[in-house]
C-alpha cells in the first residue's frame, strides 16, 4: 500500500457557537461574516471575535469558526488552559460532555458555559477516496511521524473518514510548536 | 544493554542572568535569593523575577534560575515568544550567537539584550555512571518515547554528559502540553 504524506495544519484557539449563543453574544439576528475559507468544506473563519473569560486571566480576540452548530465547544491548548487558569481534557470535537466550563464574553453579551472547553485531540480528516487508496478506516488510530529540527513521532491520532471532508491532519498549537513547525509541513502516516 | 527509562522535567519560561545584568535589573551589589533547588545539582529556582519586553507584548513574572552565569540568557517556548512578537532559534543552552534580542524589565532597571533569547533544545542531562551503564556518550542523539492519552517520539534530543549533572530528560511547556505530561513521568530512551 502506497504511504500516505498528509498536509498538517495548525489549530490556534477558536470556538464553534450556536445560534442562540451567536445572538447572546453579538445580538438578536447576528450571522457570522466569513473572513476566509478553511481546508474543511463549508467551514470558515468569522470576522467575530470573543473573549475567553477563566478564574485566572481573560483572553482577548478568539475567533469564531463558522458555520453555526448546534452546540458550542471552545478549543484551547494546554497553555492556554494555563493561562485561563482552568483544567481542561483532550477530547475529540462534539464530545463535550464533563468538559470544563468557561464564561464567553462579546459586544452584546455573555454566556457562561458550563461545559464545553476543550483540548483538541489530534486528529486526521479523510476522504473516503483517501481512506480506500491507502487503506485506512474510520475511527482508526495511527501514528504521524513530522520531520525537521524538532522531529517528533504523534502517536494516538484518530483518523475520521467523511465524504464532507478534504484529506488533513489538525494538530493545536502546543503540539505544532513541540514539532517547529512552519509553512507548509507534510507528515508520514505510520499505521 | 538495559533499556533507560528517563525521568522528563518541564521547564517553565526562565532566564540566567550575568551579575551585572543582575544588578542593573535588581540594583547594585544584588544577589539571587534560593527559592528551592532544581534537580540539576547547585542550580536554583530564584526568588527574583523579570518582565520580558516584546516588541507585541511583555510577559511578567518570569523566574530567574541561579547561580549567576557569564553570559545572560532568555529561554522560552515557542508559544511565549509568538506572544513576545518576536521569532526566535531552537537552540542548545549556551548557543545564543545570533540570537534573538529581547529587553528585560527588573524593580531597579532595564537590559536591552541584542541576543539571548532562545526556545532550548529538548535534552537530556545524565550522569557518566549511567552514560556507561545504559551504552550512551557526550552529544550523541537519542530518541525519547513519552507513554499516554498524548504519546509522543521526540527525536533528536541531544544528549550531554557530566559528573556535573542529574540523569533527567528537559522538555520545554509547549513540548511537555503536546504529550500531555502532568506528574512524575518517565520517557523510554531509544538509540
Amino acid at each position: 500500500m502506497e504511504e500516505l504524506k498528509v498536509l498538517i495544519e495548525t489549530s490556534s484557539r477558536h470556538l464553534h457557537l450556536s445560534q442562540e449563543h451567536l445572538e447572546v453574544l453579538f445580538g438578536s439576528g447576528a450571522i457570522l461574516h466569513s473572513k476566509r475559507a478553511l481546508s474543511q468544506p463549508g467551514q470558515f473563519l468569522s470576522e467575530e471575535k470573543v473573549s475567553l473569560i477563566g478564574p485566572k486571566r481573560a483572553i482577548d480576540g478568539v475567533s469564531v469558526l463558522g458555520p453555526v452548530r448546534p452546540d458550542t465547544q471552545v478549543e484551547v491548548s494546554l497553555t492556554d488552559a494555563r493561562t485561563l487558569g482552568v483544567a481542561i481534557p483532550v477530547r475529540e470535537s462534539g464530545e463535550v460532555c464533563g468538559t470544563a466550563p468557561i464564561k464567553l464574553k462579546g459586544p452584546a453579551g455573555e454566556v457562561s458555559l458550563p461545559q464545553g472547553l476543550i483540548a483538541a485531540k489530534r486528529h486526521i480528516h479523510m476522504t473516503p477516496e483517501d481512506a480506500d487508496k491507502y487503506g485506512f478506516k474510520d475511527k482508526e488510530t495511527v501514528s504521524v511521524e513530522v520531520p525537521g529540527e524538532r522531529s517528533v513521532v504523534f502517536h494516538n491520532v484518530v483518523l475520521r473518514v467523511s465524504e464532507k471532508y478534504a484529506t488533513a491532519m489538525h494538530i493545536d498549537t502546543d503540539e505544532a510548536n513541540a514539532a517547529g513547525l512552519s509553512g507548509e509541513v507534510y507528515g508520514k502516516v505510520i499505521k
